[in-house]
């Protein structure tokens, strides 16, 4: 499916500040980039860095104080692995590839560790495989508000437990962080979002079974085969859209994203499993 | 200077047990291993794994229930680079390499958004570089107690600032998560530790200054330079000598390390800044 | 029903210690006693004080380095007000006495401001009542596992939520706070408790209905209408058996009750509703 | 000295309320009232009680949906015991009277029970006295930065402190939570505060020394011996001076104290040690 994405920010600069920005679509098997632009007004100096392991894109950009603003626009044809989430089993921890490891272990905002009895007595004994993470979305989608507000960039995935509210971020690390607590590798992804309202930056999570990375968004909100990935990580830390160094407001955001073809949603969610990777990966880490 | 360094990990595994172990000497360009043996008991399937970014040594092994005993032996020629504190200084967030960029960020252990108002108010001010650091370690030797049994592996650096006491481990979180809060990358490291009493694993932190990663114990129990590095890591979570998944006692555990001609530390500590980063890095990841 | 109960506590002072105890039978009109002795030995000046609001009898004991002992004996006789559980609705916060204010606030362990958003979800929408405050306690009969050595001195009501384990003081903590967050005033209750095995100090939490405190057990280990208080307060920190300031070592700790006629607990728990005020108090506070 | 002062809330009330109010003088021996007024618009049925212990007034009003004000005014004189501070010694733990045993306590907001390692590190070698409390003030005012908005109504004494910044409310937890955990016992006080610049109600606490309760103000925003007291607890949470059940906005807040005669602050503040306890108390809970 063809998607026309894109995003634009503008700040208010008040001393010099460091930005890096990942926000550019993530250069995947399955996604071609058709068309690409970034356009920085004004057109500063940019630093660009593609990590080896995941192909998250950073971009560093050094600006000085005054008005800033962040033009990025593409066009993307994503092809995504559907299966029947029947089929779809667990990966025991000793046959898991090494590379995966971090996945495994909690991490600041993914605080399995401290969710570990939690998720042994609410999940511990479900069947294992795609089912048991989805019913964790589920469960997470029924005792947890989506609530804009509740949450600030220092909550974790424990806190959200307890005072029962989030957004995208909070769902994603707290399906992330009973996931891991139950020796089920999973990572934290961000991504343009086809059906979301309002349209945004979102954020799901990757759970790895069957030796694949599958899609998974306790939210409910955006359509699982119409998410277009920017970046992967450990949690929010990794991938924030911008994570600024300095001192300086945000004056606007917005975020976009359509099909090419001009059409909607017409046909209702998938249930098909969902997975980015094509075509079976060799190892965890694609 | 060569060593001869090793350890001997023994368990009694109570049901099928898989175990990540993260305890061989990092293949570093600073570290010669001129012999090397890894014996277990029972004589198991090893899967082996080296990270591609930090040399990280992984082994996983899948043990069934019953006694499990581990014994590894190395000798190593280990070359450091050394430099004056005085002329290190640290290097601007709009000039770091973007491979580095995960040091900066707050990880599980390492709660340094959690820390920043307090790093501000007592290092924001002091004059940056190596010695801003140097102070750091200075600050956390007089004001946290090394006391064994006073933390466990869920304590955070902040949770180790109000308790006032902590192990290695925890010394090391803090220093990282004071300096990340500055603006300067820091991570986790664990190594060998030659002139540690009792001798153990052990664990102290890196900053990036002037291009380099640089070594620093705000313990003030080993030899800065004498550090064989096993892994390095955001926090301990990463590179734990031991993970095991599954119901196992640990039974014995013994850690060693010694000069190869025989002699003890009869020199009074360096006092120069070292780093195992030999020749001057292309990149910061190294 | 008449009971014979008490104590034996012996320390090892290593320090001169300044003991404060609340382990004698509260004087209520509820709660004849009989005889009863409180033997220290050695034989030290005894500081006593009962408040005037809940009849919480503390003993302060100053002891010197050696071995200290305690032992407290008494006769008592026991009458329990009884009603059936469906008569008792809940009391509009307007119409609380404001004597009872404190029992609806936070306090260290009863963190039930942190609480508001589970207990509003889980109980929020349940009929109002008795029947309210025993859902709760189901809920967390069902939900936390009772754990000796799971907590600790520091543990609040939100952390065992989280651990999903405990022991007595945390289901009373975690009992009271999802009724404060509810508006339903609740406190913290310690006593010798009749059908506890093994027997040991125990700790309920008794919630304001209908003008009255009722008693709930939440562990289900005793008999509602076999528990002679000791202390009434806020939560643990109030009414510790024993808060000591001072270095030394409890060495011995043995705490009994058994009905005077020998008998044991021969009838079926009681499915009454049961509190401790006769006749109809004039006040929440008495 | 005598006084005028009050406040004027109000509130839009968006269903029916039940506020808990406690913001009229407390009836001190110290405190004199000339003339009182609380006007409550509409005039609603009030409910008063005045704890027994500590003489603090509670109003209790049931407000529907609508508009609500309060206007509370008084002129009141003012009488404070002064004393030398280096003629103040602690007591020790042994010769305390046991109804001030609660301000030994951990409570909700004033979490000594986590601060004590830190209260020993930085205070436990000080000589006893007037003098380590008025260090403790001191610590706070140079380490904490007094900063509206960075608290909220969770918000403890150890958070605080890693925060390093806070309102009156929180210098008063915090210095509460240091004095509890050298054993020194310590309470919240609310009050009318001269010399606050905005005027605003105030929080100080108060430390139980020689026999007596001592003001002091670690925001060293208020003059000591121009405090009017409204209320004494553990913590703001016994003693807001407004705690609403049920929804509603506030409106309007505005307090207001000044001397009778019409002067400002002439003189310097003052050095002596400041009681509100006269004369000589016979038990710690005046």
């Amino acid at each position: 499916m063809r998607y026309i994405l894109g995003c634009s920010l503008s700040y208010n600069i008040l001393s010099d500040t460091t930005f890096i920005f990942n926000l550019e679509v993530a250069k995947l098997k399955s996604v071609e980039i058709l068309t690409e632009s970034l356009v920085l007004t004004p057109n500063l100096k940019r630093d660009l860095y593609t990590t080896p392991d995941h192909q998250n894109r950073y971009l560093a950009v050094n600006v000085p104080t005054g008005q800033f603003a962040l033009e990025y626009n593409a066009e993307v044809d994503l092809t995504v692995h559907r299966a029947d989430p029947a089929t779809i089993n667990e990966t025991p921890i000793g046959q898991l590839p090494l590379d995966i490891l971090p996945f495994l272990l909690p991490s600041r905002f993914v605080s399995s560790d401290r969710l570990t009895p939690f998720a042994l007595a609410e999940f511990g004994a479900l069947p294992k495989g795609y089912g048991r993470v989805n019913q964790i979305c589920n469960w997470i989608h029924e005792h947890i508000a989506y609530q804009p507000g509740s949450s600030d960039g220092e909550t974790t995935a424990h806190e959200s437990l307890l005072k029962r509210a989030g957004v995208c971020r909070d769902f994603a690390h707290l399906g992330a962080a009973f996931c891991r607590a139950l020796g089920i590798p999973a990572r934290f992804v961000s991504c343009y979002a086809h059906g979301l309202v309002p349209s945004d930056f979102h954020a799901v999570f990757e759970a790895y079974l069957d030796g694949r990375w599958w899609l998974f968004d306790a939210t409910r909100q955006a359509d699982l085969d119409g998410l277009v990935r920017i970046g992967v990580g450990r949690d929010a830390a990794e991938i924030a859209f911008s994570t600024p160094f300095g001192n300086m407001q945000p004056v606007n955001q917005q975020v976009r994203i359509q099909r090419a073809d001009g059409q909607g949603s017409p046909m209702p969610r998938t249930v098909d499993a969902i997975s980015t990777e094509i075509p079976a990966p060799q190892s965890g880490a694609a």
